[in-house]
């Protein structure tokens, strides 16, 4: 039997992570990590930083993994879509459970860290159920919450998602344009690499943002305001953000100005 | 100068506290909570345990602070409604702020204890800003971010709150039958004393729940299905929660069926 610990830890900044957390880093033997993004050697420098500071002995192996190829055949648009998504994510699921055994045999727990949430946007539950389903492992999963980067975007700009009584809706970048009503309440908008929010600006003038970049790190950068007002600042500090590390992680949330159809009068806008 | 510092405790479990609010729980000279609600004892008894378990010295101060009596020109459906809500809200400051003149004068640092995270249907935050409206202290806020109960209810069910590239959508009771739609993704329903999700199933009985109550707790109940299946289950259990502490706790996901029209052909279900 495998132990899978999916772990939060928050945002970047070990303060983030909980006792719970903590505790589950001290159970794993193993941590499996993948190898890619833009930000990969920043985050091994993270994950490396948090086990020194937080696991009490060095009876631990962080062991990359390297994601397969994904063929043509897993890229939108062609025909056989699915099916090669599938064979992509059985690939993967065989890469992992090879790791594994290799480190543990078929007994151990291992760790998988997981910037901000586990339950927001994030793939390693589906990856450890792949593992269950694509190999002989028996595996028991745990999830250890995260502080997600909605929750410190919030707390940062001091203000609550959610307006008084009104809903929050969680999209992507992607789907924003398509998505968006003022009638969905305060939209918080996640793995947009390009503001796609400056696309409503035609209908929705008066939309407030309140966006976030590098959340939880030193380079932090916030900016809130009249959408129209500040995009360009934003998009000024993107770049610039990006510029010095290389890759940028940035979220924000889209509220409908005090003009806006949908608000009731006098309802309050605090940019 | 009073800084008051919100600090998102988690659900109830003191292993669910970050080292960030650790540390600020060490920083206050005060903590301010209202008296009020049916969970109060119990979270009583969860501050003080807090406090106690958290706290290095014991150089601080937990003052109750009860709210005013809601006048009938602050309830809803009074044409006075808006005005009497401000009246009742300049009211509560006042009181806040008396008590922090008592305890601490007009310097030093003020905790506020939050359930969860304070971005997510919290009245904390407003009621910092409305002391620095509302009367003469000069007051810096800094928000701490907590695990959600809808990051626990996610982690505990071991499921994302989004399906792969779909939105999140969180919205109340009151709202949830005049909102649904399937097109609106996973939707966590807050605030609910009634589960209204039942209203929903004639035109949608193929949503599938994830229901928790008093997550984080010692007593947490845990139920997922289709909610045809398991809606009268989910009743039994609220109402035993209910009958053992005095009040309940409860949140839920409701996601749309392998038979919704919205969902795509082999869209994963997995209650």
């Amino acid at each position: 039997m495998i132990t899978a610990l999916v772990i939060g830890i928050g945002t970047g900044n070990p303060d983030h992570l909980t006792g719970e957390a903590i505790g589950a880093l001290n159970r794993a033997d193993l941590f499996l990590v993948a190898d890619k993004g833009p930000a990969k050697q920043d985050l091994a420098l993270l994950r490396t930083e948090i086990c020194r500071r937080f696991i009490d002995d060095d009876h631990y192996a962080i062991v990359e993994v390297p994601d397969p190829e994904r063929g043509p055949d897993a890229e939108r648009g062609n025909s056989e879509y699915r099916a090669g998504v599938e064979r992509w994510h059985a690939e993967r699921a065989r890469r992992y459970a090879a790791a594994i055994a290799d480190s543990v045999g078929d007994h151990g727990t291992v760790g998988f860290l997981v910037l901000g949430d586990p339950a927001l946007y994030d793939s390693t539950i589906k990856i450890v159920r792949s593992i269950e389903a694509h190999t002989d492992l028996d595996v028991e999963l745990e999830v250890v919450p995260g502080i997600s980067s909605l929750a410190l975007l919030a707390a940062r700009h001091k203000i609550t998602l959610n307006r008084v009584g009104y809903p929050v809706h969680v999209t992507t970048g992607r789907r924003l344009v398509e998505e968006y009503r003022p009638e969905l309440g305060d939209v918080a908008v996640m793995l947009d690499g390009s503001l796609h929010c400056a696309d409503l600006l035609a209908d929705h003038p008066d939309l407030v943002i309140y966006w976030g970049a590098q959340l939880g790190l030193e380079d932090e950068v916030l900016i809130s305001g009249r959408l129209t007002d500040v995009i360009d600042r934003i998009r000024a500090a993107r770049t610039a953000a990006r510029d010095r590390r290389g890759w940028v992680m940035d979220i924000y949330l889209l509220r409908p100005g005090v003009a806006a159809k949908s608000a009731r009068p006098g309802a309050e806008v605090t940019p």
